[in-house]
């Protein structure tokens, strides 16, 4: 199988999986007292400090790490707990964009639908406007979330003047980026950029599907701004209960070390298996490139095949692509993206994604490409 | 190690183990339309299918499993669901008992504090009293929850009954139970006790952590009376987003399929093991037992030494058990249970919780008493 889909998920790296049964047999409850508890809860720790060391946040205090069981309960955590933690006086406004994923623009719709006021900035081209996000903030604003890479184009957005244009309207905004598609992908520094919180997945960077988390500014934490979604046993600084993935996140913290000292390496691998790609795709196959793009995800758009029909030709040649966001066999599929970006409709069903990781081999790709191309030989015929 | 803690949680089965790992190598999101991201969706489904069974409702299409990542959640997603699925145009009632787990009590303080009433039963001796619970339903009653087995006194509940009574005097009650610490453990059918929604935890019954599960009545997913806690990309009926942990809910399957097979066995030897542990404690050790009692739960209260005391020295000599419920190293510590059985406070500080697996040996249980006895002689003089 030639995979490339790992912005849908990833493969366990080998380390991660010695990681995962080491770790089961550290199977006490950490919350438990004795001392099989207090192993569980170290390996708890452990992985704490890896996923932050990886964020650049090692030994500091101001930034906390809430383990979730998904990139999406930590957005819904952010967004829902937010907006929950207290009555407004006002009509509550976020600001995000018309490209989140649907954890973001799914949870926010039922806030709208409850009162709360919603402006989404625009990304076509793959860019946000300054000038649009500065506007958008207004004193009523408490929330201004943007992620940091777009899971289907691939488009890099430059938070840290966005974050700083939100604070300097107004001081109270709570910035936060999705940033699932970017950890550990791309550079990636919350405390530079102003993220007071970030919202993170393990099973994009090679640890398994079960385990995300939201990093979040201690400061939020001590003023209540969150309230939990999840009430019980107080576990997670007693915003997330419920006994704690221990296999789980002993993996996150595993792939984090990974990830983080496999990244210098990556970028440039990323850049130039991308460039191999392109340079191999049939010139009738349009590529779409955001002003500044994570190389790692490969956005195209076919000559007159649906990306669904492609999809499947390519799987059964045991090529495994996206046609868009993973959530594909669901009903929100998301069919918002890619027009957002600029596409028409029509040219966004003939969309295909293709997305790497650090074990991508440049022999795949060729594969890939040929094999793309013998099928859209095929199929227009067809 | 003699782990004797297995209502805080469980060792993995050397089966789920295997299972794991299998698991490990269908990698693809559940969601992705390629054949990977098939597989890895039939390995959910198969699950499914495996709980459904253990649950006696192989086949049945009037209940859906959604799986969560842990029983915490589900009975937040329940509790949460409910109340805020629609606005009531009375204050509604939630009737529950004085012993529930933090997962369910927490979330209805919360949810107290805006404005639902929240009627507790009493559990004094590990009884409830039909009486009071019919007397507690009225027809502003929207949710009639009671767990199967507490989780500190091993107390069964007779549900059947009380679930009738609050039908019968309000036929919209939703009727759930908690049964983390019965599912697998005592006979347990909700269909035949008229349950409209189950709470079930995987790493209870030797599958890992970070999974769970919501068993729910279809008839209440098509009324849309549940709303999600977490939105997004659709997964589980719509009804919990975000990526499925594929192996921790392959190892769910698995070890609900051993369970299901080892529960009549189980049922016998916990019985035993439980007669033969009390036999050889020291007289002036209490053991405290409701009328019905779930035989792999015992709660022993001790002479004049305080239980964190002696689980500190048990775990000296190698051997785990607990001294309350399992979230003790955390603020929201259940200090409730002991005393709504019936015990004084300081009865309460005195009391251990010895909990049985299917894997658990006589010949552990004598030593564990032993240590006990010596450990009594010895922090009694100290």
């Amino acid at each position: 199988m030639i995979y490339l889909d790992n912005s849908a998920t990833t493969a366990l790296s080998p380390a991660v999986r010695v990681k995962m049964d080491e770790a089961a047999d550290t199977f006490a409850n950490p919350s438990s007292l004795h001392s099989a508890g207090l192993a569980a809860a170290k390996l708890l720790d452990e992985a704490r400090q890896s996923v932050l060391a990886a964020l650049g946040l090692k030994n500091r205090r101001d930034y906390r790490l809430i383990f979730t069981a998904s990139g999406s309960e930590a957005n819904n955590l952010l967004i829902s707990g937010l907006l929950s933690a207290k009555k407004f006086r006002f009509v509550p406004r976020v600001v995000t964009t018309d490209s989140e994923h649907p954890s973001v623009l799914a949870t926010l719709a039922a806030w709208e639908a409850k009162g709360v006021e919603v402006v989404k900035l625009s990304t076509r081209g793959g860019r946000i406007s300054p000038e649009e996000a500065a506007a958008a903030v207004n004193e009523r604003t408490v929330l201004f979330t943007v992620m940091a890479v777009n899971n289907e184009t691939g488009a890099r957005y430059d938070l840290k003047p966005l974050f700083a244009l939100a604070k300097q309207k107004n001081p109270s905004v709570v910035t936060h980026t999705d940033a699932v598609q970017g950890f550990l992908k791309v550079p990636f520094a919350p405390a530079q950029m102003m993220a007071d919180a970030v919202t993170l997945s393990a099973h994009k960077i090679h640890a398994p599907k079960g385990t995300g988390a939201l990093l979040v500014k201690q400061e939020l934490l001590k003023a209540k701004r969150i309230a939990p979604l999840i009430y019980g046993g107080g576990q997670e600084e007693g915003l997330r209960s419920g006994t704690e993935n221990v296999i789980g996140i002993a993996a996150f913290g595993e792939a984090a070390r990974e990830g983080e000292a496999a990244l210098p390496a990556f970028l440039k691998k990323a850049a130039l298996l991308r460039a191999f790609f392109v340079e191999h795709l049939p010139p009738s196959v349009r590529v779409n490139e955001a002003p500044v793009q994570a190389p790692h995800i490969i956005s195209i758009t076919l000559p007159g095949v649906r990306a669904e029909t492609m999809l499947h030709y390519l799987s059964q040649e045991g090529i495994c692509v996206s046609a868009g966001a993973a959530c594909s066999s669901h009903k929100t599929h998301s069919n918002y993206v890619l027009p957002a970006f600029g596409l028409t409709p029509k040219e966004a069903e003939m969309t295909l994604r293709i997305s790497l990781c650090r074990f991508t081999e440049e022999e795949e790709l060729l594969i890939a490409a040929n094999t793309l191309k013998k099928g859209l030989e095929t199929l227009i015929r067809a």
